[in-house]
């Protein structure tokens, strides 16, 4: 009899995240996969995960439409309130053995409650790490409701651990991210034209010659200042004048702002250097990284899949406070002085380095592994 | 300008166990009161709470409906998203300073995430403690919500800085429940007719000479088992033949169990010596209890008011499991003859013991001048 | 490429009231039967079908838990709308070629909704009867937001007409019930035994000789009187000293006030002669109904089935105004008096009339044929 | 005592048209106005209403965000199952006398089911008329589910008679917006800039010498093609090469296509003519259209205003059809060279005609007196 493993996908970011896993939950012969779809990653605003599940082979077995319009912290929490409710009734129709959250955004606490509740093993993703935000709050009783975690790094043991839960159910498998990304290494060369591939919105520009990459995303706590963050930001890529490619903004409160303001400065200036994608499937996004100058802005990939590649990252903000990070990492404030200056200290540097602070690039077997062997528990006590 | 405390109230015995801090914050100059109540403290089948809380002189803000019918752990999770979006909307509107949630239930979650989610900052009563069940992992992600800690103990203070918490946001100011305790011992006769006051279901006896009370509810995660573990005590109480003051179970999966197997055992005995009650005003209850022989079942008022005004207990089980307690428990398993030896045990006790793990009974004063005084954030990392 | 039908069963009388049209859409060659339970239908408070429906063969696709506690009209407001969100889901994932909403119960617009607003034909059955309270808004509101009409008599398919809809979409198949009524006359005896087969509580007592029925349901726009008009019926009953069978009423706002009367009235008298029931398999009731002197109450099977079987009917009060009725019901108030009085006048009728109303009893082939052969739609336009 | 009126106004366009009933309500001696924002008439990007409410002097009792991203017939769905939910917990809260729900939007049938479903006496405003798609279905479901109607023409009012309203119920009050319309022929001379009062995006021309307005939504059950129809649209408009104002479309589904058609549109077009606006107060966009030479699209306003002002409107597809319409309106199909030459015969018209259809300008004050006065009902029956 496999174990039916049920896994709640619920953004775009999260589904890079996890892949390799998926991929060894569908392989094993002692598991069963059961891909769950949620949230923002149905979305086309944020970038929908569904073509990109289906041409990597998995199954959907439920997409629940849950994210509330409004780019405000009310409608997070109604997000998340519905979430709970609906993916309740999806447990209950699928009988997992058990129900797989991933990491800290806010939703994925109602994955965490939905399965806690109905006594469903719960395992948790990549806790145990130390960010500011919501998402803080959000990782560790994401913790405190999972009966088995699945960490990214020794730190992140330590902590989960600490936090009062038995050594028995903790494992470092390191993240699936970066199985990823040492398969890009296998064939780094960026074998893809970002333009015709991906169309997106802006200038085109010859980017042989080296360029950077944007991706920041709004710091939910501050959402009435995310406008004015993303044009500190454009200011300073601006006047750098450097072939740049621009993702945009994830959904989270404070979103909208940061669009619309991008939109404004599109309006008001001719940007000839700038070139605005919606996404990428991960590998070429990992090229792009990989052959790029410089990723600038707050997303974990500069944390993450960065420090594995040893691309050189400056780092926003306080998104990413916490966060155990490689020698390729400059972090840097909001103002547009600071963010330029970063940028061109991070262009500067002349040899690269790799760290395997998340994992070697065999994170999705190990997970695997672990869901197939482990001792099942939906029932726990603190340590201490 | 007042600080703005928005508590909100989700069943009758969160009422009892925070009446005293409503008092003390309604009575405070620097602060007011928005007290909300939601889930089953409006529902008569598991006590409403209505009427005592106008009889008490509060004014509800807003009333919540969001319980689901089934008693089954899907409708708890249901129950609990449903209460994140309504809350949501509630705190949007009402704009608290700060919104207060009460221990461990498993619909306080819904409390936590719509006034974390909101940025709102949380404040969680009775964090810190440990027990078995779904409570075990509610309380700790209540915790790790929560931006402010009241704890009701010495140890349980030292449990929520383990977790990761700054001190100078912990504060042991013991439970609210006691000061009601302290205040009942002024004077501790039995000065109401139980039948009279409050009607009730079943035969009526004379309870001068000595009585037991019986207050046992469903251990969610074994819901199945609700209906025979009942029926084991309801053996034990009958074999006894004692005056015995039985009150309902709680709401929470498992409790249509629990209470079809009263039911059917009054069908098919004829109880002469036990009646059952829905509920009692708590100074009345208190009085009940100190004036009983015995208090036999799996309330945490066997642990905390008991301890205080030590009262003899026989907690059954393990839903207080791991909770501190006084000399007056006797911890038993949930067949009739351990229930049954328990009883006798206790019964044969010549001396009575107080302690005061709980606080000292000013506990409700205490959590005002906290709130009032206290330095609000919405914002926090984990201190390791 | 078969048609998929997805019917939405939300209590026991709907179940009732279409399992011989969910036996022929099963059986048709060109339809495939896609059945869903959702609301009380899934609660043993009310009578849960989960059992019959698994008995009868039928495979659950979903199971929808919807129903909020507090019978109360806020309660059943909060019921459709989560019921909205969920059946959105369950269609979206399960993708229909119609769906199927019976009827009138307050839920049933829910599935009207979910159907409706996601362009998926809306087949309504039952509509176009007149009858008082909420029942009747949501009748003709289920009217107006369905493509095809399948009733279940001449005078209802003129209502409808009149109501705008296009006379190529109303279909006169008759009502199901009849079916099964037609059915159980070909071996019309009582051939086992109430009280063995379904337990039940209440005294024993000797049938042979005559019996009555009671069926009486809350009405819901007047549910803080429920408790007095049941406490009228029990009057009324107990005075007549008959053998009766009497049956629990069904979830509605108002039903927690006449199952408490219920139980009140046991505590005080000693009822040598009626027993109670929660349901019956249908088969077994509509014997138990044929055999019975007279049936009383308010349920719609005294003016369907009974109107075919030609069983005496006591009709109380509103709940059914408007239906038409046959020969076999005699109308009458709520008071004791009034109630005792009719039940006398019905015992003293000598001979039984059938009428046919609604249908002959092959209503559900006719059903499953109308699903297989009209032409889809989800688009309309008044007629007028 | 006054009779609380409880309005939910759930998007701009519904503000408006009913704008001169909440001032006459909130005027009335006899009524107090409860006025509740939902939906998109919260959110910026359909244009919030909030600040507009402010300016014109009313108190926003609750403020409901139930709006699902998505832009998809399931989205709709659960948007309108949240709002009966949570818009049952405002009405309970605010305990009204009536609950006015507005027309035909999808989410009002949210209004009319937590109104009716919890006995207060619901008032459906301009209900009786006749267009296609999915507001067919719900204004005539809001019609049976009300029980007093204000429709907005005699057409209406018999409409309304047909489908089994009592007479004494329904009372033709015409529509709010001619009251507006009323008002503006007062001092019709356009006298802002609008670049300058309401920024929007796209070229500033000079509009002095004759303009265009466009106001084109998608169409609800044809969303995948709303892309395609706002490109023919764009393409007609801009070979006019005319000064045009163009508003963006509106919440729905198929919004986002529009939207997006549009954005591409712009991106891959020089648009030295159009300018574009997210939307206007009132009483300015009733000066534009009344001085614009022809109004392009599918709103209502081109049927309800225009015909009152005179102003000549093409309007395009189905989104209208059904609706009652003065000598104003030209209708025409979709297509480019449609679209065109509908525009170039309009533009070529010399005298314009008024038609008072909808009303003479006093709506507001007729619908206030009606409310005051009507006899309050909650329950109805069929007349046939």
């Amino acid at each position: 009899m496999k174990r039916k493993v049920c896994v709640v996908v619920t953004a775009r970011p999260s589904y890079s995240r996890v892949k390799t896993a998926l991929q060894a939950i569908k392989n094993h012969p002692k598991l069963e996969l059961q891909l769950v779809l949620a949230g923002a990653s149905l979305l086309e605003r944020y970038g929908s995960v569904v073509n990109y599940v289906e041409d990597d082979g998995f199954e959907i077995k439920e997409k629940v439409f849950m994210v509330l319009e409004g780019d405000t912290p009310t409608a997070m929490a109604k997000t998340t309130g519905l979430g709970v409710t609906e993916l309740a009734n999806v447990f209950f129709n699928l009988k997992p053995d058990m129900v797989i959250t991933i990491a800290d955004r806010f939703e994925t606490i109602a994955t965490s409650i939905a399965a806690a509740y109905q006594n469903i093993p719960l395992v948790h993703l990549q806790g145990g790490e130390v960010t500011g935000n919501i998402d803080e709050k959000v990782r560790h009783a994401n913790t405190k409701l999972a009966d088995i975690h699945l960490v990214a790094s020794e730190l992140a043991s330590k902590r989960v651990k600490k936090l009062g839960e038995d050594e028995e159910y903790i494992f470092n498998t390191g993240c699936p991210s970066i199985d990823i990304a040492k398969e890009v290494l296998k064939s780094p060369k960026l074998d893809f034209d970002p333009f015709e591939k991906y169309g997106g919105v802006g200038a085109r520009f010859n980017y042989k010659d080296g360029y950077l990459v944007v991706m920041q995303h709004p710091v939910t706590t501050e959402y009435t200042k995310s406008k004015e963050q993303m044009n500190h930001l454009l200011n300073a890529v601006y006047k750098l004048d450097t072939p740049t490619f621009w993702f945009w903004p994830n959904v989270d409160a404070g979103s909208d702002g940061a669009s619309s303001a991008i939109r404004k400065f599109r309006e008001n200036n001719d940007l000839k250097k700038i070139h605005f994608f919606k996404n990428m499937e991960s590998n070429d996004f990992l090229r792009l990284l990989f052959n790029s100058n410089v990723l600038i802005g707050n997303s974990s990939v500069g944390i993450r899949e960065c420090s594995f590649l040893g691309v050189p990252v400056v780092n926003i903000g306080t998104r990413q406070y916490g966060r155990e990070r490689g020698r390729n990492v400059l972090d840097t404030g909001y103002t547009e002085a600071e963010i330029y200056n970063s940028i061109k200290t991070q262009l500067t540097k002349v040899s690269r380095h790799q760290d395997f602070i998340f994992g070697s690039g065999n994170s999705g077997l190990k997970i695997a592994e672990v869901l197939a062997n482990v001792k099942l528990r939906s029932h726990k006590t603190l340590t201490y």
